[in-house]
């Protein structure tokens, strides 16, 4: 049975990543894969897999190994991807246009019912078969139609504002690709936030420690 | 003195959260901040807060708290965020074009020299002031201008060529919005993946454990 209720969020994190390289081999035929084996081909150590599948229940068989099936299977249940959430996209610039066809195409947990935008010059032409709707008019959209997710693509100012409007509409769970910090106006929202500045100066951090290793060696 | 060799990656990766919330409070006049002040403003523990500053040497004062100025400069030194390295982007698309705008406008520590496509009707046009360039030319570009680090915003199967490529050319470090798993194939380089999949894998993954939850309570 699956021990789901404590799993570490550094545990969570690398889940999409063995589900996506497992749905890959189970793909090519592979059918049983040894720790060893996954761990190697993940970059990870063996005793960290067996950690990490070890907090939802054990299916590994000695000198078998897994059974790639199985485990691909328990993960996605675990992830819950099989489920399918309406979402509903605001900004359709670059960013929120390269998401909402993401969203569209690869994603099998949600559903883009609605895409929304303030620009005069945006509102009524479509991505893909969604037409951008006037900012102003989701009260009415949500009052019509079922909204679970909020996918935010607006500048930090506006996703101050448009987080309150989307709160009252009783929607709790946030893609957040603004700076705006939701969970510490609402502390009781789901978010996943994708801070593009923090990735990109964590590579800066990595960058820079390889180049002081590398003069202490040099 | 700063003990920085042996940061864990959880800390690093709260590290430029740190840096822009006291950037901001530092805008706002605030001088010092104590632990308990910031860990509820950035919604994590007191004690967390203490273990990953004195991570990197101490600076709070008993009945003071920390100099805003002085930890806000520690943590940029920390992250290297003062330094420029030269990089290009390849793949124009929606995602491309944002995350170009994005290094352009907001990034303090790369500079954008060159933007590449294979398109032959994007190359040619510009993203703000840099020219998109074909893709078949980059060998020819990083013959003539230094390059340190390359943005992928292309698609997994382009990205395993490129990479190829990119790795020939010395290129050791890299922003990686595709699907492909560069430090798979070249474990010496530095990577910063951002896999939008992964993220909404894992906002689908606490959208059903809150469910489990309310169901539970129910």
């Amino acid at each position: 049975m699956a021990k789901r209720e404590n799993i570490s969020s550094s545990v969570i994190r690398r889940l999409p990543r063995y589900y996506r390289f497992l749905s890959e081999i189970e793909k090519q035929g592979v059918t049983h894969i040894s720790s060893r084996e996954l761990s190697k081909r993940m970059s990870l150590t063996a005793s960290q897999v067996r950690q990490d599948f070890n907090c939802f229940g054990e299916f590994g068989q000695q000198g078998i190994g897994y059974s790639v099936k199985k485990l691909r299977y328990e993960i996605e249940n675990i992830l819950g991807i099989q489920c399918r959430y309406p979402a509903i996209l605001i900004g359709a610039g670059n960013i929120g246009t390269a998401i909402a066809k993401q969203v569209i195409f690869d994603s099998r947990c949600f559903d883009l019912v609605g895409i929304f935008d303030k620009d005069k010059q945006k509102i009524g032409s479509n991505i893909l078969d969604i037409t951008i709707t006037d900012t102003e008019r989701i009260e009415e959209f949500c009052s019509n139609t079922l909204v679970n997710t909020a996918i935010l693509c607006v500048p930090k100012s506006a996703a101050e504002e448009l987080s309150d409007r989307l709160y009252k509409l009783g929607i709790r769970s946030f893609w957040n690709f603004s700076h705006y910090d939701l969970s510490m106006r609402f502390p009781d929202v789901i978010v996943e936030n994708v801070h593009l500045g923090d990735s990109l100066m964590t590579l800066c951090f990595m960058i820079n420690q390889q180049q002081s290793k590398n003069k202490a060696q040099s």
